[in-house]
């Protein structure tokens, strides 16, 4: 005790934390000042802004959430619920499993549209479950990171509005490594993390809600269970009143500030392109030394694979030994898939050439495949998509 | 938008945040690494042995809370009222009347007891509550940052437990500014938040519970209304399992860490008299200019100084230009104390001689107060207290 900590320098490939690029963590380690300093409070401003941006909404009321994205969802499904609301949840991995818990908690009655582990929760299941009962809210899991998922949304915002219902999405993996158009699929409340696609460190999370979302908080007959998150409060503070309500993580929104800033400045639509293509690279190499993989490709979440090892390759001492030898971090399966499959994440900064090549070439190593088969596989995409 | 944001260096000596020190700010900015990384998992388990050092206690649940001291109030309210219990809380300010908001919402049968805002709960009035109802927890504030009480504690924990209830301590401007004694003044629940007088940046709060609180914890008849929050999964993060529940806050649990390990170099008995010494000689230094102490000197809260202005000062206007011309921060009245009273902190490494002097210095200039006068009377005792 009493000793400086020491960090081993990681490459960051689980389903997140994501590689922090360095003038996040600069700007992260500004001098802390205070939650109503004119100068925080222009800070705050430029994140509601640049959140919008790259939300893609211009709902007034986007804000970060004082917590990690199980915060922001728990933020989302508080405010929003209230105890005897009828609510649909599409459950097909373990973040679909966390909203029932957390509906539930927030006293609805919650109906469970269930898809395999590794499939889409089908559009037609949501629309049957909306005409059988009248329902206020429809929860769904945009990009699930235990499975690597990626929920098709175009058209399910319509559908939730013609039916009085609200669509609630969970864009915890999926923001700015996958397109996500908040107005455009008419998206009623969404959240996202801080340490997957924005490569920020986890403890603050984007949300927004849109006007439906706003007018159901104004006419609740009950107050949110939790004053934390209470956001008929909260948006008193990130709104023109500036009304302290608890003291923000300070130096956490500087943070995200850097991390929204330079995804702005590389551009959506390249961000987007650049996650895609190196999960793409990232699969030709696995696929080339047998590995193989869970997700259909109609379905594939670009920022996490989920993947079969080969027979022979134990998944855990694989895991282990890439950390200890290699100093890469990937993620174990969950739930039904412990064991299975391994999660590689490719995020926000560590979403790159090097961090492909650098994992397959330890991967051929540790699992004894013939040296440069993945790599030169990975590497030939790489060059295709380059030219 | 787009451009880097500027933050101005500040002299924090407003309610919290304080100034965090430059080895606390490296510390925030190490390299992010995974929540289940054998590196950070030691990071961890160092910080819960400072924190029960700091604490002064042995509880086995001594843990970091995912967000800002008002999600520790919250944890600790959530995890240990069960809808229908009854429970006492001592009202004397904005964090008493917070205490009743938050255990309403748990569903708690609240009796408040009240003290003017300046005074502390008188002893005599928690037993005379604890005689008239059986209840299961009292309730109370150590450092009411709102008025700058410090409410005595001793002989309350065995009050408590000679009538069957729990003893909830609010230390989030008390912790290692005053001596705060978990085990020998049997509290039973107590939280803190990091950016008082433990110079870290707000985003990460200590929480502790006795046997007696894990043992309701365990006996719960109902889930606890925020999963975000639930100890009953977070234990098993912290604890032996190391069970995934929510991603923590990780770099703020480094800052954290190197937060608590300076206490500890520091010695907690150096740093209660540090914050006693300082303390007083800003007092000594107001006092000579016409300022008015609101609080007796018997309850004074050493971290947190109200005071009044002598006739003439406008409170707005001066801490307008406090701020603007001398970059220091302090704090307006809250609720009945808005424009009577300022609130000037002296926590963590904001509390030292160069800070009230600089502050007195400036107040002496912005007031039209014999230059010199107020310096001269702190100075004159920070001498003695040197000697």
């Amino acid at each position: 005790m009493n000793q400086k900590f020491e960090i081993p320098s990681r490459l960051l490939m689980g389903p997140g934390p994501s590689n922090v690029p360095s003038s996040v963590l600069e700007a992260l380690s500004s001098p802390t000042i205070g939650h109503l300093d004119p100068a925080f409070l222009e800070v705050m401003d430029q994140v509601q802004e640049m959140l919008r941006a790259v939300l893609l909404t211009d709902n007034p009321f986007t804000i970060a959430v004082s917590g990690t994205g199980s915060a922001a969802m728990e933020a989302a499904v508080d405010n929003l619920v209230e105890p005897g609301d009828r609510v649909i949840v599409g459950v097909n991995g373990v973040f679909g499993t966390r909203l029932v818990d957390m509906a539930g908690r927030a006293g609805a009655e919650v109906e469970a549209i269930e898809a395999d582990w590794g499939t889409p929760i089908p559009v037609e299941a949501i629309e049957a479950a909306l005409k059988r009962n009248s329902v206020s809210m429809v929860m769904l899991v945009h990009g699930e990171t235990s499975t690597g998922v990626m929920q098709p949304i175009e058209g399910v915002g319509d559908l939730c509005h013609e039916h009085g219902a609200m669509l609630l999405l969970d864009c915890v993996t999926s923001l700015a490594g996958v397109p996500v158009r908040i107005d455009d699929w008419g998206v009623d409340v969404c959240y996202s993390g801080a340490q997957k696609c924005l490569s920020v460190p986890p403890g603050v999370s984007p949300l927004t809600f849109s006007e439906r979302a706003l007018e159901k908080l104004e006419n609740r007959g009950s107050k949110v269970a939790s004053w934390y998150l209470d956001m008929t409060m909260i948006r008193n503070y990130w709104g023109e009143k500036r009304a302290y309500h608890h003291t923000a993580p300070i130096n956490m929104v500087y943070a995200l500030h850097e991390g929204l800033r330079l995804i702005l400045e590389e551009g959506l639509e390249n961000r987007w392109d650049r996650h895609r293509r190196h999960a793409a690279a990232l699969q030709a190499g696995l696929q080339a030394v047998g590995w193989e993989p869970f997700v259909d490709e109609a379905w594939r979440l670009h920022p996490l694979t989920t993947i079969r090892p080969p027979a022979g390759v134990d998944e855990k001492e694989f895991r282990g030994r890439l950390l200890q030898e290699h100093d890469i971090e990937i993620g174990a399966g969950l739930g039904p898939l412990a064991g299975e499959v391994v999660r590689v994440g490719l995020m926000g900064a560590s979403s790159s050439p090097e961090s492909v090549l650098r994992f397959l070439s330890a991967t051929e190593s540790l699992t004894g495949a013939v040296s440069g088969v993945a790599t030169n596989a990975a590497e030939q995409l790489l060059n295709r998509q380059e030219a």
